[in-house]
């Protein structure tokens, strides 16, 4: 484990206010997704990881559109947000935070891309120490890279390899400085007063009329300003998606390093294919994930459990030992030993305690299921409050709407509901309660009784012989 | 986009005559698919999209067991057809539609290769212009490849590198010529009467003693006519299939360009894996496609949409925002903000408006649903034609079959039909009807009149106890 | 084909005591299964293929845990097993089975290990008979490989290099031999009394203080017996699982390697993504399988079928001919030309003859359903036998528990079973029987009969309006 830094000693701003343009995005770049996370999520999590407070972020949105309001939305309106009415280059997006900046009380600044989603909390951490350890005025995040073409260069002083002297922008690029690999991922980290001395000099004089932040290093080396660069050796760090086929080719780096961390921590994975993880799941050791599932939004998965291929699950815990065949579960609480599959639906607002049992075909919605119940196949519970040891039959239906209204349905414990018994509610069982196969149950029944609402057999003898 | 080249100059004869022995397939080799369709079916759609009429196409087919009349079937009977009825070389194929040369109002004649999928419309644009725009007799289409063992070599004149000198084939090279890495991809353009002169005089004086169209190269030569070659520098022209593991390297490769393709124009794929679309398929900006999904023959999906894992949709229209989760469709017309899923499966022949919720393990069949209708699980729709805010309670089933004849069932605007109702077609509800949860409905049910079939609820006390 | 060797000549011991804690596995690290199946099957069925009886193979097995009786449970208790109660060394465990070796009426003596299951027959084979025409007392398995560091180096005399020098181990590498790319794989043939006389004389004079059975190279040698090794040039063969990670990447290699056979003997795979077959399975040519698509024990699937996504199958014959869509398959006999799916659940100890159409939503249990019956939609059948053409409406339960004991359904031919029929169990229906939509069936129907059991209608007009 990284030492935790001094949480007081830290300030970053993240730059979202690119365009999604090249991603056909209507809203902003920094809301695409990885592994159904928004990119400025990533951002954000890494920068609280390295111990930023929430109210020591400050993300710089767009005016377009409900861009802003958008971001806000995605990240809770839990950091300070700036906006970028036009767009003049990465220098005049930081100038947007300058209230920001000069209300920090923190000495150093950090500048994050919002697009930029792979800079991962270690990274920035070894970045953060050796900026402190330097005592630079400008520390730049730079990484070795097998084509820098495009990016700017780290150009080194020859005689102090921690010295920099310049970044070189590939236009400017002498033949020597093109052979340069170490180039410039775009983050960086200011001492406080640095950075307000570069945002007041910068300025726009060049080909496109931008404020480049970059221009910091010129203009502090001119002040004898100490300016240093971290290489972290990790090409992730330059990544970033202007166009859904980068956004895809990010969403495999980020998918294959999820499950790598995962399988080293004792997870098994029959195959990797088609799996999707978010970072946010926790899985225990000795589970098994077939190929094809999905697990998103914070599911925690307990130890040894079975998820087979293409269960799709979101919001949910699921206890040790349980195991899920194809199914989908959405924002509920699976207890330990559970089965459940193939082809269920557990839907939002289900508490499914230990050792039930779902087979197949039956969806759950809004329900309660207590210890060691069955619910074998094609049935549906929805708005119910079911004991333990139910067993239900094939084809059970609580009919929890009316045309106008919602009703609970209450069953005890210890009921067996027969085949095709449709649960009228609002309509309470007892415990022990039986009902006949075929029934409509309109009104309650009480602790051990039997009920049964069908009408009697009769045979047509040489029926089709006649017909 | 390419110029639209006079399509009254150019004609093509499709070489489909191969066995499929080593696919271990009983039918045509041409007739083996990459991403559901035929193989020959790529190639006649490069040609008709590089301005071939359907007319001016003529496809030498094998004769044996059913192999021409499955090529023709596949191919919908709208091109010319030739048999070669014994497989003497590909000089000898061509020869087989020697009336089809004679008959064609064109000046040029295009030989393609039935099993050599992967030569685009783009490819053949930028050869045909070469070939005219040099005004040769014969134009090879060849290209660099990183290991040509085994193909014919270009040979070209040291002194006029567009000048071909010959076509020399592994047996015959020497060691400077083993070393050269242009080969010939077998797809060639002859002036027609080029090609009549070549025909005429290609002979089978060789080991194999077959007849090959390579061979025109020394003939024309010889009658000093103007040979070149065109190298479009891409090796999938030379990408055919013999065995069914090259042929699943080539759906790997086709596969991923389709996506590499979508993902440009905005289709967001958070994975890729076990995705199969084809490239018939139409999909707007904006939608989501999950791992697993597969979608065929002319699907046409709208802005917006989500299609989670697994669905599998054919020869369907899905209207802009619906959103589908790991279902089937089949040849049906899915309106706008539709919802259908997790496991649903419509099959053909239904129409469904937009704004319709089909939830889970519900089956709709040759059926009509009409806007905002809801059905919400467990239910079988067949043979209907439903009206708008319709809800279906669970387990409804449309009772369209008796045995002998199928019927269909008509259901009025703004029903409710209960939980595990029968409705045994043909019968008829009108507007705002509503059936009571377990009832079997055998007649017509007028505007506005609820409707009941089942047997009072009795409760037998104590029941549990006395068993 | 190989030559078959004598089975009355080899014997082997297979190393498998080794811990599971980077698996973080709690039983032992053999039992870990690649494509479904113990890395130790994978190794004793080698060895059976290569000709080795059962009472001819000896598993040394760890003392931990239940670790042995699992080995024994999981390799149906068809070897011999020897315990390994302390972890001193390969030639500690060899050692631990020095009755099975002393006993053994072969004259040489396989070591090989439990936890590197991609050494095939093949490689054996070759490996035994270089074994055998050398005349060696020992050789090695060796094997050229890209990064050789870590592996013993396997050092040859330059002036006959079948002859073997010497392992050196990594720590004891010079720079030159550091650069030697041949290792040690770990497998080892002995002659009998060579094994002995190394075993006798191995001791634990390292660092680590163990008996390594790779010092039997210098005890040998030091004996003048003649030692070589086999070069398989096949990385494959020192492919081992330590971490979950590698048991991943061991999974993707394996997968693979079963899919292109499969390939290569006319199976066609659309893509291969997530597809994951146990080399138990057997497949016809001219089936295709779709992406997502699990077939693992001993499963038999005929010519021709079609298994589309993510169908899950296990223990179960297919015959020719039959389509499964997207469903669950467990222990079943499915015939020829049946259909199933999609999202249907077979379940164990089904006999479905051939022309069955099973359609979507439909769970079938411990049932023998004879040829040509339809089952299409949403229906539970369990502990049933039903004739031929039969036709199951939807939403169809065979009432099989009552909540005490289970029973059988018997169903004759010529059926038609109306939609939301229950029947339930002990129940009869004899030929030719037709049951009314919705009718719940509890006693037994003769030949011909048509039975009803429901209410009748009652509509109730203007409801609507009143309400």
């Amino acid at each position: 484990m990284k030492n935790i830094i001094n949480k007081k000693n830290i300030s970053a701003i993240i730059l979202a206010a690119g365009e999604g343009k090249r991603m056909k995005s209507k809203t902003s770049k920094v809301l695409c997704e990885l592994l159904f996370e928004p990119m400025i999520s990533w951002v954000s999590r890494s920068l609280q990881k390295l111990g930023c407070s929430n109210s020591e972020i400050c993300i710089v949105c767009p005016d377009d559109n409900d861009s802003k309001d958008l971001i806000v939305l995605a990240t809770n309106n839990k950091f300070c947000y700036a906006t970028q009415k036009q767009r003049l280059g990465t220098a005049h997006a930081v100038k947007q935070a300058i209230d920001f900046i000069k209300n920090s009380k923190n000495d150093n600044i950090l500048i994050m891309l919002g697009d930029a989603p792979l800079v991962s909390e270690n990274i920035l951490k070894d970045f953060y120490d050796y900026h402190l350890s330097e005592n630079n005025s400008l520390t730049i995040l730079s990484s070795e890279i097998k084509n820098p073409f495009g990016y700017g260069r780290i150009l080194r002083d020859p005689n102090n390899s921690k010295n920099i002297l310049k970044i070189v922008e590939e236009l400017d690029c002498n033949q020597d400085q093109k052979l340069i690999s170490e180039i410039n991922s775009g983050v960086m980290c200011f001492k406080k007063q640095a950075l307000l001395i570069a945002l007041d000099k910068i300025n726009n004089n060049n080909i496109k009329n931008e404020y480049y932040i970059t221009s910091a290093v010129d203009i502090l080396k001119a002040e004898n300003q100490k300016i240093g660069a971290y290489n972290c050796q990790d090409e992730k760090v330059v990544l970033g998606a202007n166009t859904r086929f980068e956004l895809l080719k990010m969403n495999e780096i980020a998918r294959l390093e999820v499950i790598k961390n995962l399988a080293e921590n004792g997870i098994e994975f029959i195959s990797t294919e088609g799996v999707v993880i978010s970072p946010s799941v926790k899985i225990g050791a000795g589970s098994v994930i077939y190929p094809g599932v999905i697990l998103k939004d914070f599911c925690e998965i307990g130890e040894n459990c079975v998820i087979t291929s293409n269960s799709f699950i979101s919001k949910s815990s699921i206890g040790s030992g349980s195991i899920i065949k194809s199914s989908y579960i959405d924002n509920s609480k699976i207890g330990e030993n559970v089965k459940i599959g193939p082809f269920s639906n557990i839907r939002p607002n289900c508490d499914i305690k230990s050792g039930v049992k779902i087979g197949d075909f039956v969806e759950i919605k809004n329900s309660n299921i207590d210890q060691n119940t069955s619910v074998a196949h094609l049935t549906y519970i929805g708005d119910s409050d079911v004991g333990q040891k139910v067993n239900f039959g094939c084809g059970c239906v609580t009919v929890n709407y009316n045309g106008l209204e919602k009703h609970r349905t209450i069953i005890g414990n210890d009921c067996f509901i027969g085949c095709n018994t449709n649960l009228i509610a609002p309509v309470k069982l007892g415990d022990g309660v039986y009902t006949a196969a075929g029934s409509t149950i309109t009104d309650d029944i009480p602790d051990g009784a039997m009920s049964i609402a069908r009408s009697r057999q009769i045979n047509k003898t040489n029926w089709k012989l006649k017909k």
